[in-house]
Parts: structure tokens; C-alpha cells; sequence
């Protein structure tokens, strides 16, 4: 009798996302003609750059010529001339020196987040800041670290660190010991930023803990504030206790595309049980050469065309427009007289939703008041509860008459 | 303390291919003007399609717009526009029904088949054919559903059941009770093909023991005979006991492109350890909604031009002239008299090696004396030592010359 693994009906409901978007679906069923703007599932708006597409036009230009024809990448990490491009570009350029090794390019961080557990013990002790982008922690309910989903939708055996505005959504050092602590900073969905003292203390604790930061910089690339680091490498002795994930989907507008990567440092280890020293980085590698097959040629040179001088420029406009996005966003809920957090070094605004309306009430509310669809905090966890998440990825004249729509409804509502 | 998963700490020495590039390079090192024919690894030569190319550029266009960009895509599981002409052509061209909800489009069927094993319990006894596609094994000696390996490589745990020229390659049923079966035919490495009342012995015994199979059909694109069964589900019952796994990778060249996908019926069934029946196909959506993002959009619409009616063509020819590859190599070498397997149905040519020699041996002869590249048997089990796999994914001129080469150094044995 072939047994599921039962660690999957733990899960609570659906995934976030699906469950917006059956909400939206629904809501558009029943008002056809509804004009709904999307400031919820974090999908970007701009095409793909110039330089980017015709970098990927003559990657199939080659695809299509016997000569110039790529099959399996032999690798089995990605190319070369990618992860050549992204250590110059990425990391050099910030003073860290990384091996090309060390880098596995990958089909998106949220694989790569959700596929880094399985290299880790069952026992290890999970922590994760509420709130939390859902993957951290289903896929390791799913691999069975966890217990059944008590109060609140959270999960016996995670350890929780609440993000608040008394914390600046910067958690602090947990009270019990952890094992193996997710971080993504510029925040999803907080839209805070951790600066190098606050992350110097994540370091300091992994490395008397022999624990392992996973660190998501998926959002690096909206970083304004030259005093915040855009790589947890920026802090000494990362290397022996972190790993890094970034993304080209949000950077570079790949979401529709898939390419990220994951920086696993040779000086990194893992422990059996008997306390042995075990290097992450080749069984990372025995891992994805395993289970991975790698990503498109296409795709690859795509983002390279990322790092080349047009790309770079063209890149920076795009998350120039976002931006302005969110500094208009920021601005107009501030007029509103509602509390607004993140949006300078990030794509996401975090609202408090007025009068402690729940934040799915008012994610209805604004779907069917304004045809408007954000992320309900709470989605995020319990600590988002009575927040709601917006995105800067819209179009600027649907920004525009969003926040009109926001104004509308405040003034309906007061 | 992080610990690591030591169950990677089970699996033996490299990847087969990682090995056999290692040994190639190595060689090359030594030889840096010797032409070596690669006809090892199983990947493909002849360039991607016109008609995909075509659509790939026009969907790179798209993407380049505003108005025509794709970000994520909302389903999770790929485009309808892509699972629809799946599903048509694929099944019901054969008589088999599927909703567009049984088909998840992937990056590949060796991540579909690696990370299957991820939703069934630890405790399940799986059973392979010997020989094997190693990532069957390995991805579920790193989840923890074997011991360490014992004698000759095989993994306590593990039921093997050994294919030779006694069976035709085709494996008989176990003696004890399995619970997951991964089962590949037109398979790799052996070329060897199913009969429906082959397949139908095992649907039997699995619908008899509530048992899964994982059917790995990565190959039915190059099968010849007409009674032979392309898809597992032409044989009655199968829906309720077996998954799928399908790619573009051999069919279409799309090894540097990654795509393939998976069904997952709705009828199939696996059970909780006291016994209650779990449906599979929304616990696979789940896994796939929250550990993966997709495929690239232009990969998609590239696949889907694969079941057009020029891309049907185009694609026709280029199996052609794989099967004449193969049809050469056969003759060539039983000329020689070799005893050949395979290559009527399948792109791989399943080798005795001459005089008992073993398999590695013989890769290493091969390749120091002809600067020829094939796959020990060894690689792929034990019951794979004394055999070679040769593929017939060469260009055609290599394969002529590679046939000279066998037959020059098979008078210098003699």
C-alpha cells in the first residue's frame, strides 16, 4: 500500500496566492465589467529589457543552428559566463570574493528556498520572522519539521519572531536555540531593510550557534540607502554560517522567465550527529546535479544581458518607475492619515489597516469597494494581522488611480 | 547545531555523467587535438525545430511589450494553451481522456521524477529495474527511504529487479510486496520496450496491492511499432494506479531548453498509515505551488509549437534520422559480432561488451583507444555490468565514423 506523506495535510488551506487569486476570479465572475488594478500578488508590470530580449533572440538564433546548438549544460550549475557576470557584478564589485563554484544558477529563489531544506536534518529548529513569505515554512512542514498548525495557523516546532513596528520589522534574537534561520531582507512583505549591525547580530549568533542563516536578498536590487548591505556577505564571517538567494524575477522582471541563484560558500558546514563537520557546498551541488536539470540556455544569456552596460541602464530605469510607484503610494495613504511602512529601499508597502479592521475584511473591502486586490497581512502570519501588503510593480497610471480610489473609499468610510 | 541530512552522506561516489565528463576532460587534457565522438551522455545534436524557434521568438517579442508581458503564471502549472494541445494530441489521439488539471507542465522529467517521491511516505518499499536511470535511486536514498549501499552499490531497502537478455529487459513481478514502482519505456538505458500485456501485469499487480507506479515515458516519442503502448494509460486501470512523466527533451532537442511534464490522474489514490485514501492530484499542485514557479512562458509557447502541424513535421524528421542512427549502429556492430539490444524503439543501443570485459573497462578502452564516448552499464546498477550504452543522438556522419573506429579496434583485439 503506497502511504502518502501525511506531513502534507498538516498544511493549512491553500497557498496564499491561489487563494487571492479564486477571490479575484470570483469577484470579476460576478462584475464582468469590473476595472480591478493588481497591487496584490507581487508580479511585476514592465517587459523584459531591451537588452535582455535581444540577448535571448540570438540564444535561439543559436538554439536553431546545428553548430551553435546547446543541449545539457555539462555543469550542471549554469554557465560560466552567467556566473562569471554575477560574481563580478554582484559581489566583487561589494569587495566579497566568491569561487564561480559557488554559485548554482537555478529556475527562481522560491525553488531554491522552498529545495534548501532537504539538504538539512529533520531535527534541526526552524526559525522564521512573522511575518513570513509562506514557502519558509510549508516546505518545511511538508518535510515534516514541524508539528500539526495550532492557534493562529502556526506550526508546533517553528520558532516565530515577531516583526512589528516596535522592532522596526527587524526580529530580534530568538530566547530558545535555533537551528537554521530564514531572513529576507528587503523584506517580502514588510518592506524593511536590515542594516549591517542588525545582521552583524544574526552572524554573531549563528556562528556561536553553529547555525545556518538562510538569507533571502531577492529584493536587494531597490535598495536606495547606500549604508544598507545588499548582501549578508557584507557582514565578517558570513561565509562560514550563510546562505545567499537572489532573483533576477523582480531585478529584471524575469517572473514570467525563472532565473535566480544560490550562493552555498565553501567555508560553509553542517553537522552530523555526532558533531563532524560536513561541507554544504558539494552535497548543494550533488543535490541540484541530482534533481535539477539546469535552465535555458535562453533564459541564461537573457540574464546575463542583465549585467551588460544597456542592460544594466535599462534595468535601472524600470526600478527607478517602481519606485516612484512606491514613494506616490507612500505618500498618498500618509495623506490619508494611515500608517505606512517600507517602500524606500523596497517594492512592498506595509499598511496598518485603519480602525483594526482584519486584513482580510479589508482586502474585500478594497476588492469590492475600489476593485482594488492587495495581500491581506495575515496571509504572512499571524504577527501581519491587521496589516495589508501593496506592491509598487503596477503601472504608474494605475497607481495613480488606485490611490484615488483609496481616497474615495477613506472618505466613504469616515 | 545545523545538521545535515545524512542520508546524502549514503550515496556512492559521483552522478554517473559527472563522472564520465570527468574522464572525458581528463582525457582531452592529455589529447588536446584527439576528435572525440560523444555518444554517451544521451544528449541530442540536430537544433531546435523552426517552428519552436519561430514561436520562441515571437513570444521573446511579447515579452518586450507592455501590453503582451507575462509574469507569473497564475495557474502554477503551465498554460492552458500548452496543457490543451497535451492533451489532445498526446491522449486523446490514443483514446485516453484527461482534464487540463491532470497535466503539470515542469522544467524537466528528471526533476518531475526526482521530486515525485517527496509527497509519498518514508516509509513505502520502492522498487526499480536494474538497470536504472540513477536519479530514481538517489533521490530517494538522500529522502531516507533506503540504508546505506551494500554489496555491488545496491541500497539495503531497495528492491531491484534485474533486467537482462533472459527477461528482454522487461522486469517480472516482485516476490515481496512494493509499494512504489518506477518503471521507463521505452527505457533508458536498456532501448528495451513494453507490450500492453507487459504493462498490463503490473497495472494488475498494483491496483491488486493499492501500489503506485511511476511511469517514466521520457521516450515514447521513438517508438516504432504500432503495438506498442506510448502512454501507460492505454491500459485499462491505469488512472487509478500511475503517473506519468513526460519530456521535450529527447522529442523535441529541448535538453537546453527544459520541459517536460507530468500526469497526475485524479482517480489516484494514496493512503494514510491507518488506511484512509488521499488523492494525489491536488497534494502534487500543492507541492508545485509552493516549491515551484513555472516554466518559462517562452519555453511554453515553444513547446506548444511542437504539436503544430509544421512543428510535427520538423520533429518527425529529426527522429528519423536519430532511428537511422540507430538502425547503422546496430548493423555495424553486429556485423562486428556484438550483440546489440535496442535502437528499434528507442534512441539507445544496449551493448554486450566482447569477452566478459567490464563495463568501465570498456569506456576507458573505448575512449583511450577510438577517442569514442559511451555509458558503462555499471552506471546504471549492477545488473547493467557486462553491457554499454551507446546513443544514437550523434550526428550522422560521427556515427559513420564511430562505426569505422569500432570496427578498426575491433581488429586489433582479434
Amino acid at each position: 500500500m503506497a502511504t502518502i506523506n501525511e506531513n502534507f495535510l498538516k498544511l493549512q488551506a491553500g497557498y496564499l496566492f491561489p487563494e487571492i487569486g479564486r477571490r479575484v476570479r470570483e469577484f470579476k465572475a460576478q462584475n464582468p465589467n469590473a476595472d480591478v488594478i493588481s497591487m496584490g500578488i507581487g508580479d511585476v508590470t514592465q517587459p523584459l529589457a531591451p537588452a535582455v530580449t535581444e540577448a535571448m533572440k540570438k540564444a535561439v538564433d543559436e538554439m536553431a543552428g546545428i553548430e551553435t546548438f546547446k543541449g545539457y549544460d555539462d555543469s550542471g550549475i549554469g554557465y560560466e559566463f552567467l556566473r562569471k557576470a554575477i560574481v563580478e557584478n554582484d559581489f566583487n564589485a561589494r569587495g566579497i570574493e566568491l569561487d564561480l563554484d559557488e554559485i548554482f544558477i537555478s529556475d527562481g529563489t522560491k525553488c531554491d528556498t522552498g529545495n534548501m531544506q532537504e539538504i538539512f536534518g529533520l531535527d534541526n529548529v526552524i526559525a522564521v520572522t512573522d511575518p513570513v513569505y509562506p514557502v519558509y515554512v510549508d516546505t518545511n512542514v511538508m518535510a515534516g519539521r514541524t508539528g500539526p498548525a495550532a492557534e493562529q495557523g502556526r506550526y508546533e516546532g517553528i520558532v516565530y519572531l515577531p516583526c512589528t513596528a516596535e522592532n522596526n520589522f527587524v526580529p530580534g534574537l530568538p530566547r530558545q536555540k535555533v537551528d537554521m534561520i530564514y531572513l529576507c531582507f528587503p523584506n517580502n512583505p514588510t518592506g524593511a531593510v536590515a542594516a549591517k549591525d542588525q545582521l552583524k547580530k544574526w552572524v554573531d549568533y549563528a556562528r556561536d550557534n553553529k547555525a545556518i542563516i538562510l538569507f533571502d536578498a531577492a529584493y536587494e536590487a531597490f535598495i536606495r540607502d547606500p549604508e544598507i548591505p545588499h548582501s549578508i556577505y557584507e557582514i565578517q564571517g558570513a561565509k562560514e554560517v550563510a546562505i545567499e538567494f537572489r532573483s533576477f524575477s523582480k531585478k529584471a522582471g524575469f517572473t514570467g522567465v525563472r532565473c535566480g541563484f544560490t550562493v552555498v560558500p565553501k567555508q560553509l558546514k553542517a553537522y552530523t550527529k555526532d558533531g563532524q563537520a560536513v561541507d554544504i557546498n558539494p552535497i548543494w551541488n550533488r543535490r541540484q546535479c541530482t534533481k535539477f536539470n539546469g535552465v535555458s540556455y535562453i533564459t541564461q544569456c537573457g540574464a546575463a544581458a542583465v549585467y551588460s552596460e544597456q542592460g544594466k541602464k535599462q534595468i535601472a530605469q524600470t526600478i527607478d518607475l517602481y519606485m516612484s510607484n512606491a514613494a506616490k503610494i507612500r505618500e498618498a495613504l500618509t495623506k490619508l492619515g494611515i500608517t505606512v511602512f517600507g517602500g524606500t529601499n523596497a517594492p512592498y508597502i506595509w499598511l496598518k489597516t485603519p480602525d483594526g479592521v482584519n486584513s482580510w475584511q479589508f482586502f474585500d473591502t478594497l476588492l469590492n469597494k475600489a476593485k482594488l486586490v492587495g495581500t491581506p497581512g495575515a496571509g504572512f502570519g499571524n504577527a501581519g494581522e491587521g496589516y495589508f501588503r501593496l506592491t509598487a510593480f503596477a503601472q504608474p497610471e494605475n497607481v495613480d488611480e488606485a490611490m484615488k480610489r483609496f481616497a474615495k473609499l477613506a472618505g466613504q468610510i469616515k
